[in-house]
């Protein structure tokens, strides 16, 4: 049986919004049912047409959709609700949510503070009910085969990770236009203390984490904000040192003119070396000291039980973000309808990010803009 | 609205009925409401209850399914049917579906022959219904700018059109193991009179004819059985003259042990040349005479208004096969609810595959087996 | 000791005189001591007057030059000579060369008729000297890691081959400019019967044969002249049986327009394939039928003794076209060096393009325009 | 007329010293006439016998290289003096070379402490000889187009520089083993106080100010090293900041297992950025804010005049490594002899790294080494 979903933010024009929809839609795990897609009364309305929305499901606020969703049957209300607001708008609705019986989904970063991050992560406790955060990067294949090799000890114990999101979009002051993605990113009151630390940052914060297995204990950064008039960084770099006595380097940047989105991940060992790029999302380049290094792709036989779980089609089929989206979707489904059925999930279900990442995504913010701000060299990475 | 969509195979197991099934969900225009998946009852039902369906939509056959479902309110009976079987069986669904009044979505190779195809686009007339053909390559962001750009002459005149379609799957003797898509693949009693040609020859073909805007004339084919005790082609090449007096060269192998899908087509025309290839499906290179080549990207602000409309995010979120084939899927949709609504489909939407490349594909069998049996040099390519 | 260099041709202006003057350098090896640069006496001159060369050396003829070098003692007279004139006046002075007793380097394609290059063949065998034709590409180290690991069995049976060779150059009239390159390129008498076929075709064939270790047994040709007002052909694919009973493609078009130079060859036997590219000069890629595909790299300590042999520096360190080019040289050197100490030159050394590819070079330029006119498919491959 | 070379160091088993020989007998401009190969006589002389050098040209030291050599008249003797010994042994040949009226080749780092470079540009002052340093990297045609494009503006105000320079050499104690490269770079007596850092960071170093055309203002280094029992760091990141208030990350490791040279560099201005790295050596892309990237390439016609100046070969024809060495010899030569012509040099051939580039070299390694045992963030960056 499909999931009954639910959506608070996503009105029209909301890029994420939309990126989640696509990603809940294609594994035919969840059905949409009810949303709250914009403060707008009128907007939500109208994007629930749009999506052919019961009209009665459709709600002028994302307290009016708990509190009435509430009230439905069990096996008529939703069960999981989907938050896509900018980041001042995450806590409050994952809270009344957990409260509520719902389960989770929300966007990274988790919330808007450090402080409201470990708050959510007691209300997550308290629920019992389940929260995936959505760090997209960690939902690609190859990505899961980097953990999984690395985790296999196939390198050998980590010296060095470098960890990189180069975009440009941000390189005019964009938030003067009429660009809505620009302006909430760059809006202290909307984003929080950082810019592209919060944005992008943390996505790469956490493919380091998840990739090499490994914890930042230390960091020294650089953040800059570039160009003139913005209000927040949009550029930084940032020297760490990670649980195991490695280091490691990690640049964000939404002023580098030209690029893309292309984060990249570059993880060495002892024996040998990895690397992936969103850029080429279904490789796996395995680099050894003194042999061939190897391609490992998407789909083909030979690579991990993770990496078979989060794919879907044969080798040469190429999978992309909104696949890599939809794996979080999806495992976050098979252990909500897991638990629905009284079973264990598989650990590659159970592998989604979730609360505990939401909390160190947030300590990151927090310790990085620190940091930023002190003339030490090194600051204590806390929580 | 959603279109309500019915299915034709694609019981577990079955490879392109999962990839359907998930192109259809993505964009959220088709909802799966009715199924006859299998000729074997048992697992038709099975499968029905593992995708959720209301069982009394479930059947026992696709005759099954289109008298009932015909026989339900407007309202509620599926509008599209998606034919998924081995080629064999996709002549008689198609008729009996366009003839019963429903659209219809069709797997490549349109039929088993080309006298079937020709006898299908009568059918196709005669029911005033859509059919969609799934070309999956047609659909790419980066394949339509490439078709746009050669239409607007950016090129100038074509001179050379190289295209491949090479796999390695095939390598060894697979019809002998329990591998179920080799055993119909290489079978011509459920495949035809071609085995490579037809699977991916069609592919490379209708790309060729697709990007370049031409039509072939006349071809010299050197086909192949090379792994022993195959009773079908794995392996082609062949020579071809083009509609404006262009030359080209085509090859399609499942014997290239090694390659995973990697479809690629290079044309060339008096100012420059243009490079796509699946393996990197976003980007599409320019090369000029005399200046830097270029590199297109999917979701940028500079494409054409084909790709615009086939993308689904910004530049640097890779987007895959199966947003591809869900490409194909949304523009039928959209051409499908433009008819609902007494509207114009608009020129983007109105771009699928449809019964005219159908019968151009079993042509191209056709001349391409008789080609390869002949000792004259040249093949008029006849349809 | 440096051996002693000639060079017949090579005149200011000529792109491939240029080009084996700094591969003969590369290695200090050779030592350019003479030449006849130019049928143009004051040319000649002047050329020898750049390059440093005694005034007494420098000659207004070929035939001046291998008189008077023939006179001098024999510890102070020219040992080898290269000839990189147009391919009309290729036997001549090569004939002439060899039985004045010199070594030779000559460019390709050998001679300008398989007539000649079979009289050629015969002189070589009547002087006991040696000969050493610049087919460049089998110079790149990992092209004779390719080679020697088909030739070790890596791939099992060959199965299938593509070689291709694209430029752009040609797309326009050029010839009709001030063009010397294109100019004698194109003319039927100075280059002979084949135009693309000759000047890059002949490099594929060799390729082909050099690389899988087979031979080319039949072949299917469409030989094209795209350019209007152009005498030789500019455009080419053929279909190819080679001796094994496998098949091949091989494609070379000088009307590409936009390629610069990128010669490609994959190769696929039962096991796995192999493809190679000049742009990706230093790296060999191995595909597998069920494990990652593996990166081979010039350098490196893993390669075989033939990739080792013909690099100079350590893996990361690019090697190029002239280091390529400097490998024929340089194995030709250590082999006449070694004949002159009365030893046996290593497999390594003699492992350079000689008389029988250029026989074979010249048989494909004729076999390969007798197939472009034939009605017939296949024609046999005859020498 | 070529100039004649001298060489101090580089006897048999030495990496670099081949490679000079190889760059500078590569445009035939040089001659190897004399040289002090070793400090072992014995040494020297076989290296002298192995290189055809005159046997009463082989010296037992560079001070009787020089002394001698002084002696012989002016046409006869050596004009050029390259060093390619460990960087304890670049001062003292250095500075005896140019006072006694030679020019000089020296490899990098410059000298083995900044005082000694400081000291050898005064010497270089009063001798009025020219010195070239060898950063490799500048003299790629694609680098010397970034500069150029660069210094016109093409991407407006530069914002951000990322260089990195990977190895995966020294990812065990090769120093413990017979490896003599390993074994002097790691050893504090021979390469100074740094080890990576001085290097390859210089490289990283010089290709950061060379292109981006800023200097280096504060760093902030994390210096390590990862290898027990190594007494030099193997390992670095550094934040930087540039002389226009761009800041800037680079990043140089020995321990980046699988690595192999990949010198890579991205600049980022207000209206795009650009890219360059080792392993793609002739491509020079540029990404742009709101149109397509561009590939340029050495050898075609578009590129500036310093990318055509350093070319030997038309597009596609991959240069590599040594004629990236090459140019700089070249572009020495060109320089020397324009000098004994009495004539000026081009800008191009005066675009080799000298004095200066030695001196910040030199300052380079100890601000980033004083950086790595601070604990304040930025360090000035001083000379």
């Amino acid at each position: 049986m499909k999931l009954r979903l639910g959506m608070i933010g996503g009105g029209q024009g909301a890029f994420i919004g939309a990126v989640h929809r696509l990603a809940a839609a294609l594994d035919g795990l969840y059905e949409l049912k009810a949303g709250a897609f914009s403060s707008d009364a009128e907007k939500s309305r109208a994007t629930g047409v749009l999506l052919g929305l019961a009209p009665d499901r459709v709600y002028a606020s994302y307290q009016e959709m708990i509190a009435q969703e509430s009230q439905r049957p069990e096996t008529e209300r939703i069960q999981v609700i989907s938050i896509v607001t900018p980041n001042h708008m995450h806590f409050e609705p994952a809270r009344l949510a957990l409260e509520s019986g719902f389960h989770v989904v929300l966007d990274k970063p988790m919330t808007f503070s450090l402080a409201e991050a470990k708050q959510l992560a007691e209300v997550v406790a308290a629920s019992g009910k389940k929260l995936c955060l959505t760090h997209t990067y960690s939902g690609y294949p190859m990505v899961k085969e980097a953990r999984q090799l690395v985790a296999a000890g196939a390198l050998g114990k980590i010296r060095k990770v470098y960890v990189e999101y180069p975009q440009g979009w941000l390189s005019a002051f964009e938030e003067g236009s009429d660009n809505k993605q620009a302006a909430w990113r760059t809006d202290p009151a909307r984003s929080g203390i950082a810019g592209a630390m919060g944005d992008i940052g943390t996505h790469a914060f956490n493919l380091l984490e998840y990739v090499s297995g490994l914890q930042v204990t230390q960091l020294c950064a650089d953040i800059n904000i570039v160009v003139e008039g913005r209000q927040l960084d949009d550029d930084g770099a940032v020297l760490l040192k990670l649980s195991n006595g490695a280091s490691a380097v990690l640049t964000a940047s939404q002023i580098a003119a030209g690029e893309e989105n292309n984060v990249r991940i570059r993880v060495y060992g002892e024996q040998g070396g990895l690397e992936w790029q969103q850029v080429d999302a279904n490789t796996l380049l395995m680099k050894w000291l003194d042999r061939p290094a190897e391609i490992r792709r998407t789909g083909t036989g030979y690579v991990g039980s993770f990496a078979q779980h989060n794919a879907r089609t044969p080798a040469g089929h190429p999978e992309g973000y909104l696949e890599a989206f939809a794996n979080l979707y999806r495992n976050f489904a098979l252990t909500v309808q897991a638990e629905l059925a009284g079973e264990t999930a598989s650990a590659e279900a159970l592998d989604y990010p979730s609360i505990e990442e939401g909390v160190r995504g947030m300590a990151f913010i927090e310790n990085v803009i620190a940091s930023g701000k002190s003339d030490k060299k090194w600051t204590a990475f806390t929580v």
